[in-house]
């Protein structure tokens, strides 16, 4: 038995996620059914983060266990040329037997994208949040400031996160621009369900002047979903790395 | 009566092109739609150039005529409302009686781009033609030169293009590579049907050896579709601007 880890990219437009659901089309069912085809053997999959409906990726992570010979270094080509164009295979390698996605991550980073600007963008909008008005980006960064670290991240967590703690340690939240997309990079050790989102609506409000800078520490301290601001839309979301 | 011009932008993927077709999406349908519910009538729109099935616009210039009083500097943003997230308004202005966005045009800009890499993008790859062996650069410049100017560019048109001559005058044609991805960036008077995709197709050979650059002149010189290279998918290409 071998395990093997790839790295995938997919554009999360037209998933219902990652995960399987019955009848829905899903990133891991993409994946299984191109795996299958490949290793001529039934495939299950685990990944490193459940991304939701819309989400994208650019180093998403996997694992499976074959008993397929297929030399390691073969596997990205001949994925490819399986998978439908809207997930790719960028990297294989063989790990040990307990490797898991998941569990056996330390670091995820994130990147969520607003465009800010009064027009939409047919090609920029597929991948990133329209917001029409300007942006305070100096409130935003000023916001974030307390996030970072080691914080019970209760009032960032959408209700239906099952993870035991709700507390993570967020090592880094920069807020930057460039030309008219602003660019969200969070890294953490781990992230509650739909956290980097309610983080992000949480900012704009700021940006948009709705709410001041400084209440983003009380929301914090105050570990009541109630009080953070909405949920930024899934499509501005795309999970960069995890590192191991 | 008032006459108004568009410029738009479009994700082709999406719809069967440009015109009007019976039962299918096509961006002119969604633009009447939306223009329709803004100014309580039914408009028709004129196109300036009718792309195919999956090719984008980043400057599609359309002109409708309208009763109605709306101040043009309220169409874009009232517009963009209406549409779908894939097609997007980007300036109005009012424009003589007899504007037409095809016949009044003098020049036409359209860029392909290949995404030449061994590995695909589910980014890049939506609006680039994936092609993995390393193509020759230098061999497609070589091989492009003699198609600029004035020519009969017959050996060029797909079947069905209904123009009556097919003499164009090509005003600019360059190769450039960007990182991974190599553009064709094409400026002309006007286009033969699919011409574009005819010229990139044939380049395409010559980058990957499988025809020499002297070649090309040989076959614009014949006149003939026959000697001319495989028509490049449509994904690559984007028609970039209209000047009138």
């Amino acid at each position: 038995m071998r395990r093997i880890r790839l790295i995938i990219q997919y554009d999360g437009t037209d998933y219902a996620g990652f995960q399987v659901q019955p009848d829905r089309p899903t990133v891991q069912r993409a994946l299984e059914e191109a795996l299958g085809r490949l290793l001529c053997e039934a495939v299950r999959v685990q990944g490193a983060s459940r991304t939701d409906a819309g989400v994208h990726a650019a180093g998403q992570v996997v694992a499976f266990t074959t008993e397929n010979p297929i030399p390691v270094e073969r596997v990205v080509l001949a994925l490819n040329a399986l998978l439908p164009p809207d997930v790719a295979a960028v990297a294989a390698d063989e790990v040990p037997a307990d490797f898991h996605p998941q569990y056996s991550a330390r670091r995820k980073q994130y990147v969520y994208r607003v465009l800010n600007r009064p027009l939409p963008s047919p090609f920029l909008g597929r991948h990133a949040w329209h917001v029409a008005p300007p942006l305070d980006v100096a409130a935003m960064q000023r916001a974030a400031r307390p996030l970072v670290g080691e914080h019970d991240f209760a009032a960032f967590r959408a209700a239906g996160g099952a993870a035991k703690t709700t507390v993570r340690e967020l090592f880094d939240l920069t807020v930057c621009t460039q030309d008219e997309t602003i660019e969200f990079t969070l890294c953490g050790n781990g992230f509650l369900y739909m956290m980097v989102r309610n983080v992000v609506g949480t900012l704009v409000e700021v940006g948009l002047g709705r709410v001041p800078a400084e209440r983003v520490a009380v929301v914090l301290a105050s570990r009541s979903r109630s009080m953070a601001g909405p949920t930024a839309p899934p499509h501005g979301l795309t999970l960069v790395r995890i590192d191991y």
